[in-house]
C-alpha cells in the first residue's frame, strides 16, 4: 500500500510546472551528450573534492578517458542526491536500466544519450516527461531575443553585469542603448531601452545574484556620477564607492522594474572565486555573515515592486520567512545550490508552510543549465514536498485536498501570477 | 487506534497551565467582538502581506464591510497556523462547526462570539477550556495594580520604556517615586519605589523586549549622570551614549530584581519598525546579527538573579542551549513570534529536551492579547510537546512517564518554581 | 518486529569504529572509579547550573557526602542525553540493571566500577564492548610518548598552546627543540623537532581549538619576528599583534604538517572563560558569531594539508557543508561538545549524508577523557546514524546496502584513510 508521501506524491506530480529560473540558453536548451550532462558542476566538482585530479576530466580528453575516470570518481559520492540526479535522468530520459554508473555500463548510456538528445523536438519531450510547461532564462542584457518560443522559454534580465561590472559592459550597454554611456543620464536612457527591449520580448522578471556584504541604500545622482564617471574612465573605485555605484544602478533598476510592472529576482549570499583551486564554476561559496536588513531599505523604498528573494545560507531562511511573512512585496523563493538538500528544503519548507500565505512562496525552480536537469531536480523537490505535506496531513493541520492546494499554488499558480505568464 | 502522539496529547492536555507572558490587560482580558479577534497582527499582518488594501481593514469601517474583506484575503492563508488558531478558537469557544472562515459563515459565528463574550465570568470559562490557571500580564510601570484577581491574572513589571525611553516617561516615573528624576540618586529612588509597588501587588517578574546590537554593560553612576541629566532635559543623545544610558538603567533594575527575588524575562532581538508600510504592530522584524554573547556581562554579573530567556531568530537558538545548558541563571523559554512556528518549535524543542535539565525549561507562553487566543496557541504548542516526546518514546531514550514528567514541568512545575507561583 | 532503525543499528554496531579525537590520557585511559566517571564536566556542569552548590560536589568531600548529593542533582536532568551517557556506561560495563540512578542503587554501582576499573586488561574490555578498535589522543608537544600501545591509543600533537600561548611555553619548546627559542629561526626548528618527535612516535595529526573572531593570515617573518621577540620577553601584545603572531605559528605548524603528511584536526569555535562562576571545565561556551570564511586563506594555501573540521555553533554547519563539498582539503568532522546533541547531529548527519562524499565525512569523535565514557558517546552517535540512514532508505534514496556502506565510511574506512591508520 502506498505511503501517504506516495499519494501525494503522484497527485503532485501531475501539476504542471513552471521553473522560474534556470540558466538554460534559448539557443542550445539541451545537452548535446553524456559528457555535456556529466560535466555540470555540482559532478565534476564533486569528483574533484573527493579526489580525481584535474587533468582527468580535462576538456580536451577525448571521452574514452574524461568519462570513465569520472564514472569511477562519482562511485564516491553515490550516496548523494546529487548522483541520483543523475540516474534519475538516465533513467527517465535515456532507458537507463541501473542504480549506478559503472564503468561496465555508461557507454550504452553514452550511446542512448547520443542518439535521443539529437532528435527533433527532444526538448519538448523532456519537459512533456519532466511535466514542466515554462522555463525561465536567464539572459544577458545584450542577448538577442529573437527566435524561439517565448512563451516556453521565458526571457529574464539577468542584472548582475549592470550592477557589479559596469565598467566591463559600458560598451555593449551603449550599443543597446544607442547612445554612449557617459554619465547617469546616458546610463538612465541606456537601462531604460535594456528594460523596453525585454519587456517587447516577453521577458518576465530581472534577476540578479548578491554578495555577501553588499548593502542597500540610495545614492542620489549628484554622488553617483562622479563614480560613474571614474569607472568608465578605467579607474579603480575604493570598495565603498563600488558599494555605492552598485546601489546606485540597482535602485535604478528596480524603478525600472517598478514602471514595467517586472517582478526582480534576488538571490543572496554567494562569495565569488573563494576556492582559488575549484573546478570550473565550483569556486563560490556560501556566507553566513549577510542580513536581509542589509534590503530593508530597497523592500521599503520600492514597495510596489515584487522581490523574489532565495537566499544561501541557512542562517537566513528565518529572516526570509519574516520578511516574506509582513513585507508585502517580498516572495520566499525556492532552495538554490548549497541550501538545495532535501534535509535543509524540508526543514525551510515545513516552516513556510506553516507561517507563510501559500500565494507568497514560490516552490522551487532548478537553476540547471539544460533541461535534462532540470527534471530529476523538480522531483526530487516534488517528493520534499510530499513527504512535508504527507506530515502536515497526518498531523492534522491541512486536509488532503488542503495540502495539494499547496502544492499548485508552489509550483504552478504563484509563478503564473507574479511574473503574468 | 490513537498514534503514541495523540495519546501523549490527551494526557498533556490535563497538566493546568501557567502562561508566563502574555499582553492580557486585566481590566479588557476577553475580546469584546469577533472583530477583535480579527484584529490581531497576526491577522491582519498576513492578509495586508498576500494583498487585502489597509483601507479595506481600516478601524473606522463597519464590520460588514471590514469582515468579509478580511475572511476573503484570510482564505490565501488558510494553511496557516495562523489561521488554525483562529478556527481552533471559533470551534472551541463559538461553537463553530467549520474548517473555513467563508462569506456565509461569518456572520453566525460573529452573532455567537458576541452573545458568548459578552456573558459573565466568560474569560474564567475561557481559561478552564484553554486548562490555564494563571496567566502573567506585562503592566507599565505606572499601571494600577488593584482591583482584580492578581492570583489568576498575575502582574509584571514591563521595563522597555524605563529602559530605552526614559525620556519620554520621566514624569510619569517622577509621579510614581514621589520625587521628580532629575539624577542617578533620584532616578534610583524611583526605581525602587516602582519595584516595591508591584511587588507589593503581587507582581512575579520584570519583563523586556531587547533589540539587535544592545550590549549589555557596567556604566558607572559618574558616566550615567551627565547622560541621564542631558536626556531628561529634552537632548539628543548619540547613539553609543543612548546605549550606555539604557544599559546603566538596565542594571539599576537587575540589581532592584536582585534584592527583591524577581526573575526577569529577557525577548532578544526584535528591530522595531523595519517595515514602514506594515499593518498596526506589523511593521518589526527578527535579525539574525545577535549573540547571547552580548548578554555575557549582565549573567555574570547577575548571577543570582533568575534570567528566562527567549530569543526572535533561529541563530541565537543554540547559543540559548547552550548558556542554559552551563549558566545557573538562565532559563530557556518559549518559542515566541516569528519562532513561534511549529517546525521551528520542534526542531528547538527537541534539542532543549534531550541536552537540557528539564527544570530549566519553561515550554510556551501564549503572548496574546486576549485569553481566547491564549487557547489555541496553547494548544498548537502542546501537539508539538506531544510529537516531541513521542518521538523520545519511540526511540526509548524516555518512557512515556518520563515524557509526563518533562511535560508537567515545562507547562506548570517549573513556571511555579521559578516565579514563585 | 525491529523497526528499520534498529535492523541497521544492529549492523551498524558490528562496524568496529577508530575514536579520531579524545582527550583520554596514554597513561591513564580509564577512570579509577565511579566519582572519576561522575565528574566529567557533562555531568557536573548540568548538576551545578540546575541549582548543586558547587561545595557540594567539592574534591575534598569524601565519596560518601560528594556522590549523593550528585546523583540528587542529577534527577533534574534524567531526561538527558548526557545523563544516558552515564546509565549506558553504568549498565554496559558495570552490571547496573536499573534506568536511574538514586540514593539506593548508586552504592552497589560504585563498588561494581571499583572492581571491574581496577582489573587487569580492563581497558581492552571496554574498547572490545564498545566496539573501538583505536583511539586518537591529544598530547601536548612535551609529552612523552614511549610506553604504550600506540597503534591502540594513537598520539596526535595538541598545537593550541604552541599557537595561543607561546610565551608560557617557551622554555618548554626550547627543551624539545633542543636550543633556546629567541627568534623565528629558532622557532622553527624547534616546532621542526616537535614534528619529528611526533612523527617517528606515530602521530596521527595535528589538532588545535580555535576561538571566534580568529582569522587565518599569512604573516611574514618580517612581521613576526619583532612580535615574537616581544613575547618572549613577557610584553604584552596588543589584540591583533597577538592573532597576528598566532596566525604566524599556526601557518607554520600548516607547512610542517603538510611537509609530513599530517592531517590537522581544526575545532572551530569556542570561547573560553565566558562563565565566570562555572564548575571545572564548564565555562566555555559556544558563539555564533564564527564563519569559516575566515578558514578560506589556511585551506587555500596549504592545499595539500587535509583539514578535518568541527564547528561548534550550528550556524556554521551549512557553511562546512559547503566547504567539505567543494574544498579538497576539507573534510566534515563529528559532532562536538554542545552540538553533540541527537536533534542537532541528525539535521547536519542527513544533509551531509545527503550532499557530500561518503568520503569526506568523519561520522564521530567520543571527545571522551575515558574510555568509559566513549562507549555511550559512541553509541548514542550509532543510533543517530541508524535513524537518519533509515529514514534514507524509507524514501528509497538508499539501499540497505548503500546506507551501510555509509556507515563503514563515516565510522572506520575515512578514518583508516585519511589518517593513515
Amino acid at each position: 500500500m502506498p505511503t501517504l508521501a506516495e499519494t501525494l506524491y503522484a497527485e503532485i506530480r501531475k501539476v504542471r510546472v513552471i521553473d522560474v529560473h534556470s540558466h538554460v540558453r534559448q539557443t542550445e536548451p539541451s545537452a548535446s551528450s553524456l559528457r555535456d550532462i556529466l560535466s555540470y558542476h555540482y559532478f565534476t566538482e564533486l569528483a574533484f573534492s573527493s579526489g580525481l585530479a584535474k587533468d582527468h576530466m580535462a576538456a580536451d580528453l577525448p571521452d574514452e578517458r574524461m568519462i570513465p575516470a569520472l564514472v569511477e570518481a562519482m562511485a564516491r559520492f553515490d550516496n548523494t542526491v546529487q548522483y541520483g540526479w543523475l540516474i534519475d535522468a538516465a533513467r527517465t530520459l535515456f532507458d537507463f536500466p541501473d542504480r549506478k554508473l559503472t564503468a561496465d555500463n555508461w557507454r550504452a548510456l553514452n550511446d542512448t544519450a547520443a542518439r535521443k538528445l539529437g532528435a527533433e523536438d527532444w526538448m519538448d519531450e523532456v519537459l512533456r516527461r519532466a511535466n514542466i510547461e515554462k522555463v525561465f532564462l536567464t539572459n544577458s542584457f545584450f542577448e538577442d531575443l529573437d527566435g524561439f518560443d517565448r512563451q516556453r522559454l521565458v526571457p529574464c534580465l539577468r542584472i548582475d553585469d549592470l550592477v557589479f561590472h559596469l565598467d566591463q559592459v559600458a560598451d555593449k550597454l551603449s550599443d543597446r542603448g544607442g547612445a554612449t554611456v557617459t554619465d547617469t543620464g546616458s546610463l538612465k536612457q541606456a537601462l531604460a531601452a535594456v528594460l523596453e527591449y525585454f519587456v517587447a520580448h516577453d521577458a518576465r522578471s530581472a534577476a540578479i545574484s548578491l554578495p555577501p556584504g553588499f548593502t542597500c541604500r540610495a545614492v542620489s545622482d549628484a554622488d553617483a556620477g562622479p563614480l560613474l564617471r571614474a569607472t568608465l574612465k578605467g579607474k579603480d573605485l575604493a570598495s565603498d564607492e563600488r558599494g555605492a555605484l552598485s546601489a546606485y544602478v540597482l535602485y535604478l533598476l528596480a524603478d525600472l522594474c517598478r514602471e514595467r510592472r517586472l517582478p526582480m529576482q534576488l538571490m543572496i549570499g554567494v562569495i565569488r572565486g573563494a576556492y582559488r583551486h575549484g573546478v570550473h564554476q565550483g569556486t563560490d561559496i556560501v556566507s553566513n555573515r549577510d542580513s536581509l536588513s542589509q534590503y530593508a531599505d530597497l523592500f521599503n523604498r520600492f514597495h510596489d515592486v515584487t522581490f523574489t528573494v532565495s537566499t544561501l545560507s541557512t542562517t537566513l531562511a528565518h529572516e526570509l520567512l519574516a520578511y516574506t511573512w509582513i513585507f508585502r512585496n517580498v516572495v520566499a523563493s525556492g532552495h538554490w545550490w548549497y541550501a538545495n538538500v532535501p534535509g535543509i528544503i524540508e526543514t525551510d519548507l515545513r516552516a513556510r508552510i506553516e507561517a507563510l500565505p501559500r500565494t507568497k512562496i514560490l516552490g522551487y525552480y532548478s537553476d540547471a543549465y539544460y533541461v535534462e536537469l532540470a527534471l530529476p531536480k523538480f522531483d526530487m523537490y516534488r517528493w520534499c514536498l510530499a513527504r512535508v505535506l504527507a506530515a502536515q496531513v497526518q498531523m492534522k493541520r491541512l486536509t488532503e485536498a488542503d495540502a495539494l492546494a499547496v502544492a499548485r499554488c508552489l509550483l504552478r499558480d504563484n509563478a503564473k501570477s507574479i511574473f503574468n505568464v
